[in-house]
């Protein structure tokens, strides 16, 4: 918390301001060059930091890849967090869903989200590790988020659920599926306007709590 | 059909052959260099075709990817596509559904499919035609074939579909989306297992039905 000193803070703000310039240099390279077409002395270079600050941070490449995806889905979910965390004890499930449907599908494919999931899909099989990275740190922590918020739904008698974690994993993909798939085969870098993608969204949920809601009776 | 004589029977059976030899060779080729890596030289070398041969089947090396993609598509979808017609005249469909969602999960999560699809994905920024042509004969196709089932069975009352194309879109990628985009950042090779790709073929068919299915009263 406060334990910083006064002068520890503008060393380490510093610090921080020079990591996330790297990783900005980094994202930009990997996504014109791709991962064996991008070299640390360049990344280096275009952050302005020194072979001995940019190794600081980083060990290696394959670090850096891993930080910079992570540091771009990190900053995607933040854009939807909050709209995660209220389902659990939602009052208007509908809504709520709703609201955390459109959200996520217009953070998911915003172009630099759709180039870079384009780039590790691309180096799959050169590059296993750092597909599996993306994976792990994009659908499977996504998918365990909106498992354990379903969890207290049903808990709450809101939802009955046979598996949380495919419930959630269905829920994930109704959203996404049509806009994402259409953006990896179609070259496309332009973002979709919110009206389309809200349909898709909109539909994702009806058809999850028809599935998933509680029996009406 | 048989306006074919004697003589130009044979003819057009070896020529038939050659095409699937250079089919063969190409696919084989496009998987293991990538489509920039891949020369109409090696594959008419590698299919034993002379180069006139393999130009007077295929006009260009994109013809020919285009050729490959379908060839491979077709293949899989001959391979389903007896139970899709079945759907709309369907008297259990419930279980209808679920050969169909078993079988298409099986067929599509095929290693060579899997390897192809994330080929595509890789080029489709400096290649956008072939991702285009790939969406085109492989998801829009389906889609459109389901589309034309579910509105055979909402005329006869057997689902309630605002959007038959919606309805298809989602129940392909319900069926699809969890093993298919595992797959793609795995770098996985080898094909699932019939249980696990079951268990998402089945649950995809249970949503699919609580949510267009008709109305229980």
């Amino acid at each position: 918390m406060s334990a910083a000193t006064d002068t520890e803070q503008p060393v380490s703000g510093r610090s921080a301001r020079k990591r996330q310039a790297i990783l900005r240099a980094a994202r930009d390279l990997f996504l014109r060059r791709g991962y064996a077409g991008t070299s640390m002395d360049e990344v280096a270079l275009i952050a302005e930091a020194s072979k001995v600050t940019i190794y600081k941070h980083f060990s290696d490449k394959h670090t850096l890849f891993i930080a910079v995806v992570t540091d771009a889905i990190d900053e995607a979910k933040a854009g939807s967090q909050s709209l995660v965390d209220k389902l659990g004890h939602s009052n208007d499930l509908e809504l709520d869903l709703r609201d955390f449907a459109r959200q996520h599908v217009a953070l998911v494919t915003q172009p630099h989200l759709i180039q870079m999931r384009r780039m590790i899909i691309a180096e799959a099989h050169r590059f296993p590790d750092l597909a599996r990275a993306w994976h792990r740190v994009g659908p499977e922590r996504a998918h365990a988020s909106l498992a354990g918020q379903i969890d207290k739904l049903v808990a709450r008698g809101q939802l009955q659920v046979p598996d949380s974690l495919v419930a959630a994993q269905l829920l994930n993909y109704l959203i996404l599926s049509v806009p994402l798939n259409e953006a990896m085969f179609t070259g496309r870098d332009k973002a979709y306007s919110r009206r389309y993608l809200n349909r898709y969204a909109d539909e994702a949920v009806r058809v999850f709590l028809a599935a998933y809601g509680p029996g009406r009776s």
